[in-house]
């Protein structure tokens, strides 16, 4: 760091992105995108939106807000649109955490959560799942500070039914509950329901996986409106027009093609159960994962020779160095084309370490 | 705010953007858009991406950043892009500001500078500026904190000369100076030349004005690599995806018409120094803006009057209630035919008055 960089940040040490390949072209199993393209709706609103680049955005959102309302059942009033779903996470953290307002959140999970709590100099506690990657709602009962729950779980793909997000809401009155929903629509149970009657839920979602949108940026939040406000107060007080014009007509019409991304949800779901299946038949161990991603490793070869053997092959899956998850790789489910073509390289993979 | 939100925004209050109407059709000079269509290279830029929505944008945004670079004639580690300049503004406040370095900056410029400083729980001091509008550049050596200083300012359009800005530099070595040039493409002097010179030097821009791409959302920061690489950290904790694909690929294609641009900001300066002797007839007074807009008053009708009644026949230019410039409003320079309907329905609101 520079001279002139604050001192509260020189330990920080910032979140790392799966890679994106810029020139040798890959099958990309390692950011959880969606294989389908964007409906026609989408790609006509946003060439619309292209000619009228020249004026501002509307920092209201208001007709995506409006579309998002109907989708999802609650009110506008309930809904706050960002900047991908890594901004509204952020907005979490920042507006209610601080140094006597701690987060909370399981020790293996989306590898954000202590970035955030850092660079807003926010104090958190990680706590270990269960030996079996599960994580025990218990331990998040009176936690004694905010929770952030992803739910589907990263890397894991293992779920909390809502009866057990419900508990968790119910014993910390006093603090806000954040369950980041980035897959559920592979599988989860949404809590958006709960959250007229629970004025500590907050409900973050992306449309980078479940909408084909991870390369338009458009996440939200649902919460009580109390909640929203004062995430809007953050909003307006950095990036007013923090969504653009061509993400906000892509997202309304996702929203109104919503079948058609119901449908793909459907089709990765499929191909998740036949790619677990063929992986088990290989040996593979894995999680029961609800996700758009595979977790898995091999008796016979480390998480990092078959993540280095498959880039060779031209296939990229997300490893992750921690010791506690070193054996395995997080593997996207893409198309089945793209699931057949990982099996086999997988298995000459395995042929050779044999 | 709810019982939730930190104790340390209490008393915060955030950014009131100007109006966006969403209804009515306004000839709207209000938000200082350009009146000029994105080239045909962004629309096609646009639409191209629009089919590659599935996929992450790139988090180094690599080829918009070569792009600039050559434009601007930096280094590519010395140009970090942003969701907007606002962003960039923010990062800027965030990672170089805390209760040891307070912001200084002038108590009549950009409003957001306070905001920032006061998300970010900064201290900062405003300077007034002197009885003419003018910014004292003396009054900014050895500030004794990180100094902004939008040139040229807003609203009043005036400008500090590079030696000036230089001399701000110079005596502020253990501090950043932050140069904000959102309206600098219309006849102000860049302070680009001296980021080699100086480690304490940042210029912000946006494509929001001369690059007609206010709602693509578009900014970024030149400096020293090690400044540039300080923001970065920031950026990766807060929101490494911060540029979408369809922004990056029509930044881009807006440089290689770098030519297109510069020659709509020629055609505004024109018609704004044709407005303002038009204006100047009408008994205006104005200061010498060499921004894409005009600060005008007039002796016989109020600030607020002007505006109501412009609004009314439907025109929208920006009218600020705090009294030292409630006289004035801040009119956006259009196309002469738009400037020439302010004239028309300005003569008319003055001869009611009369």
């Amino acid at each position: 760091m520079s001279r002139f960089m604050s001192k509260r940040f020189a330990t920080l040490e910032s979140y790392v992105p799966g890679e994106q390949p810029k020139t040798m072209q890959y099958i990309k199993l390692n950011t959880n995108e969606s294989p389908f393209a964007p409906s026609n709706g989408v790609l006509e609103a946003v060439s619309e939106q292209g000619k009228l680049l020249q004026l501002y955005s509307d920092p209201d959102a208001t007709n995506l807000v409006k579309e998002a309302a109907r989708v999802f059942g609650v009110k506008e009033s309930q809904i706050l649109m960002t900047n991908g779903s890594d901004e509204i996470l952020n907005f979490a953290f920042m507006t209610f955490g601080d140094s006597e307002h701690p987060f909370v959140f399981p020790a293996l999970t989306y590898g954000f959560y202590p970035v955030f709590a850092k660079v807003n100099s926010i104090p958190y506690k990680e706590i270990p799942l269960k030996s079996d990657f599960s994580i025990d709602p218990a331990d998040y009962h009176n936690a004694g500070g905010n929770v952030v729950i992803a739910n589907p779980n990263a890397p894991t793909g293992l779920t909390l039914s809502l009866a057990e997000i419900e508990g968790i809401l119910k014993t910390n009155p006093n603090h806000v509950v954040v369950i980041d929903e980035a897959y559920v629509d592979f599988g989860g149970e949404t809590a958006i329901p709960l959250v007229e009657q629970y004025d500590n839920l907050i409900v973050t979602r992306t449309f980078s996986k479940s909408y084909s949108m991870a390369g338009a940026r458009l996440g939200f939040g649902i919460a009580n409106e109390s909640l929203i406000a004062d995430m809007n107060t953050i909003k307006f007080s950095t990036n007013p027009y923090n969504v653009n014009r061509m993400t906000m007509a892509a997202g309304t019409a996702a929203l109104q093609d919503n079948e058609y991304y119901m449908n793909n949800c459907r089709t990765i779901v499929e191909v998740r159960e036949w790619t677990k299946e063929q992986l088990a038949r290989l040996g593979f161990v894995m999680t029961d994962s609800k996700a758009n991603f595979i977790f898995a490793k091999h008796p016979k070869v480390s998480g990092e020779t078959l993540y280095q053997q498959l880039k060779e092959r031209g296939i990229l899956v997300r490893h992750f160095s921690r010791s506690d998850i070193a054996d395995y790789n997080r593997i996207t489910v893409g198309t089945k084309e793209q699931m057949e073509a990982l099996l086999l390289q997988t298995k000459a993979i395995l042929q050779e370490v044999n």
